[in-house]
């Protein structure tokens, strides 16, 4: 079965086609959600979710298995990690009286992530990633100061993300093991995986699309990641996707070769544009494998970020429940 | 309504009373779960999930609504919170370009947190606590060093905690706006508001006791939280509860008054005899006016930890959803 | 021997009283800085330090006492310590094999400190505190960005602050045991010491005024720190000082009492108008015993920031040299 | 100028030989300082400082010029930095208001290093190296616990090192660029370089060897450094020196491929036997280019270590004074 040659022409040749400054102009302006919910919406896509969503989400539930979506936490460094996260132990088993407590035996310690890197799984605020000096809902990026953002924050999201998760798994439905770094999956293939799959992405959905990252990082070792065409932006809004999650971070790494004033239009779009929250860097392994032993794509997810006052994002456990 | 009133004689007295060593001893070994999951469980009373528990949660989602249970983010110091959380920006809206990704606009921030204090909604591993030098299924404490845990880590739970959650909110149910500083809630009164409430705890619920610590707090401004007799750990044990989440750490505090060699007895029978997983300083107040409003104590809950190796815990937004 | 009784009157009345916004806008002006060394310069009131100036500091080592200026590391919380500093063991004795490294026993360790606090011994970079929206040289405030401050970062400091240290030990040449703290030292107070400890505050030193904050703290249990009077500002300008240190902050905490516009005036003035390093809370108490025993006010004094690129200052542990 | 062919033979040969385990266990014995200055000793070969060495150390002051022998502070991350230090703002000049403090502007920031990696100028305690599961003194590593050193931390140094230092500058000295990694200097060339430099090191002595790593490095682009002979230990003992730095870290970098099971015997016999404090990757192009114009390589040297307590070392800026 081969990577390389199963996702190639005809589809490959044209959207690889670097899109225009002007051309990625038109597709911000088309996909704004600015206003959409009134001037002070901090929420965005996640509108999409009303009760309906959250109980539909709840009724894929039968089998009663919970799958992590998160790859561990990130401490040991590597070409993909170079700001670790910390895991520093506090008191131990060696010295385990607690100060002031006679009679407690703990220990403790201390997590600390700089999350927004490419082997952390985390969310995007809105506030994470701006176009030409704006966020989400034409808010200006000096809102977000040295001390915290001031809107758009990830508190938009403290209650939850929860509904219908969905997965495309491009390999699986193409019959391929990965998807190569030097394509960019276009809506046309996500259709093509709709069917393959025998789902169809609705309004409020969590969007998860598997490129097979680790599947092609154990293969050829390097640190390229595979991505999304940015015409997919307009695609998931026609589609009233709430979240989209990856196994990547949805634009290719590296970026800025295709276009180069919009190394990542998919977070610039997508965040600042439509509002929409993106789920990076996921590992999505285990949860194919259940869905392919259980013959289904779809299932309830729920994320729930760190309620981080002017936070620009959080790490996250996400869980898949079947 | 009064607060001290309410919950006093005559129950009041008798289980003020300090338990001996020699009772907690006894109390220890009789709620014991090593090796009952076998010697290398590191899950404890999560295996008392199992999936019609996990089924039996998602059929409690109706409404289509969400609720976080968690404390915001520590950050701002103070008598409860001594060592703060950190929330870092590392680039703000200011100087927002990325070095090396031309292009990209974009804010990141760093959160570091020493979880296990009172100003923080987290978990508790099995690793946290030791009894005489010993962890969950009997393990020394010393396999817990200076680089992390080699058993009984929060990685048990890293696929999440998904079932039915219930509130026991006691305040709610004995008409009084919060338990007392000085008196330690028993089994008799779980009961007492299980049928207050109409609900029943049973095997695999992830149990929530509401003592109103944040009702308590605003009114009296000192730094006491209520907690259960340790007696409650016989009654959890014998409901096979899964989890124990409060408002509080379920242990007075201070503690060490009432049972000096047994510091905190629920952390230290709970985590370490019966592998009983701890939810520290949950925000109960928005989960119990839904409860309220909508006249149920039961719903879907999930919690989901950061896979941390080694971890003795993890900050946590658990999700009610009703 | 009392501490309130002897500072007070005559001198007490008149400097108590407020200073107007007009009158501290004209001292700032006063003593200005900007431009004397170029429109580039960062070094400010350093450039007071001239090879003369270290040579004749290295001329005082007599005796061969080596004396920190120091505190311990503010690891422990308190009321003066909101953000305690971080000191972590990231490997102790327990574990001490170095991962990929056959044959090496060690232990290592994390710090991390936000060192501009009331319990930390520190250097205030140039950049530290604005005035106006201006910073030492006429520069804006916005030049301290997210991500770093662009000028007058710590970097001038780099190579050491090197040259004559003196101390001002105002309750010793007062004969009383610490400074009140609703008394701000003025410009004769500190001739007064200057002729009682037999020596002259010149050009290029690194002043030391000693208010006996310790002792103070130990002897009335708050938080209230002495300080200067912000007319003090002409008198180190025009002794041409080059560093100013103290037990404190030099203004006194609480601030915003006397000068409400102009909550701490001499880290207003000092650093952005003159340009001049400050040297906060620093340990003075081991430092005025030795004076005392050896009889003299004088001696080398090494300060050695880290070259933090971007930093607003830095921890420190000054080494004064007999 | 050819690096590689100068040093080479006849020295070359012989001491690339490996000396074996029974070897230098002997060496390890024959230079313990164990017990000479008490069984309570924490400060090691720091003792060979006294109020002569301090003073012959200032007497060196003549130029009054200062120099860094700092690296920049490590944040930036790569081979050699995979931990990098953090430095975060905290508070920016976009949003400077100092929370409860009206009137005054600042801006802050925060620092954390784990110090002992390879891009780090740092002194080792007493306590970061074990050798057999002992360290100095013969006390067990175990003291070293994971809330801190209860023995040989870096407190023993918190009045400073004062001294004289000197710099054996071997490149300088030999007429080569740099030391190649695959040699290791031994005693005869320390003496050659003595004799070249004019300088004799002596009791007391801070003593630096500049290897030319970072010459090297600019040259050759790998992460190898060079380092010294295990047997320099003997010499540094005979000659009595106080404390050695280098721009590496004595041992050469990678390790283990000369002696598998001491992979860092200068580390393991240095710390742990003779109770050398080592200050390791010091920046010494500025200080050899300094050497070299003024045609010394003595001057007084002064590190001031923060005072950590139960800290296994510190960042360091030492400061050479001419």
């Amino acid at each position: 079965m081969s990577a390389e040659a199963d996702i190639a022409d005809p589809r490959r040749g044209p959207h690889r086609q670097a899109m225009s400054d002007a051309q990625l102009k038109v597709l911000f302006d088309q996909v704004s959600n600015w206003g959409r919910w009134g001037a002070d919406d901090q929420r965005g896509a996640l509108n999409h979710i009303g009760p309906a969503e959250v109980f539909a989400g709840a009724a894929l539930v039968r089998e009663g298995r919970t799958i992590s979506l998160s790859r561990d936490f990130p401490t040991r460094p590597g070409p993909e990690n170079p700001w670790p996260a910390q895991h520093h132990m506090l008191m131990g088993g060696d010295d385990c009286c607690v100060p002031g407590v006679e009679g407690l035996e703990a220990s403790t310690d201390f997590i600390g992530i700089a999350f927004h890197g490419m082997a952390s799984s985390h969310i995007d605020a809105l506030c994470h990633v701006f176009a030409q000096g704006r966020m989400y809902n034409g808010r200006p990026a000096t809102e977000v100061r040295s001390t915290g953002a001031r809107f758009n924050s990830i508190m938009a999201a403290r209650d939850g993300i929860v509904g219908r998760g969905v997965l495309l798994d491009i390999p699986r439905a193409r019959g391929v093991r990965y998807v190569p770094s030097d394509h960019m999956v276009t809506a046309a293939e996500l259709e093509a995986a709709e069917q393959a799959l025998g789902v169809r992405v609705g309004k409020g959905d969590l969007l998860l699309v598997r490129l097979g990252r680790d599947v092609r990082r154990a293969e050829k070792g390097d640190q390229a990641v595979p991505g999304l065409d940015p015409r997919v932006v307009a695609w998931l809004h026609a589609r009233e996707v709430a979240v989209l999650g990856g196994d990547g971070v949805h634009d290719p790494i590296p970026g800025g070769q295709v276009h180069r004033d919009w190394a990542m239009p998919i977070h610039m779009i997508g965040l600042a544009a439509m509002g929409l929250h993106l789920l990076d860097n996921l590992n999505l392994e285990p949860l194919a494998v259940v869905c392919d032993e259980l013959g289904r794509w779809t299932f309830q997810l729920v994320a729930a970020p760190l309620p981080i006052e002017g936070g620009t994002g959080s790490p996250l456990n996400p869980i898949a429940i079947f």
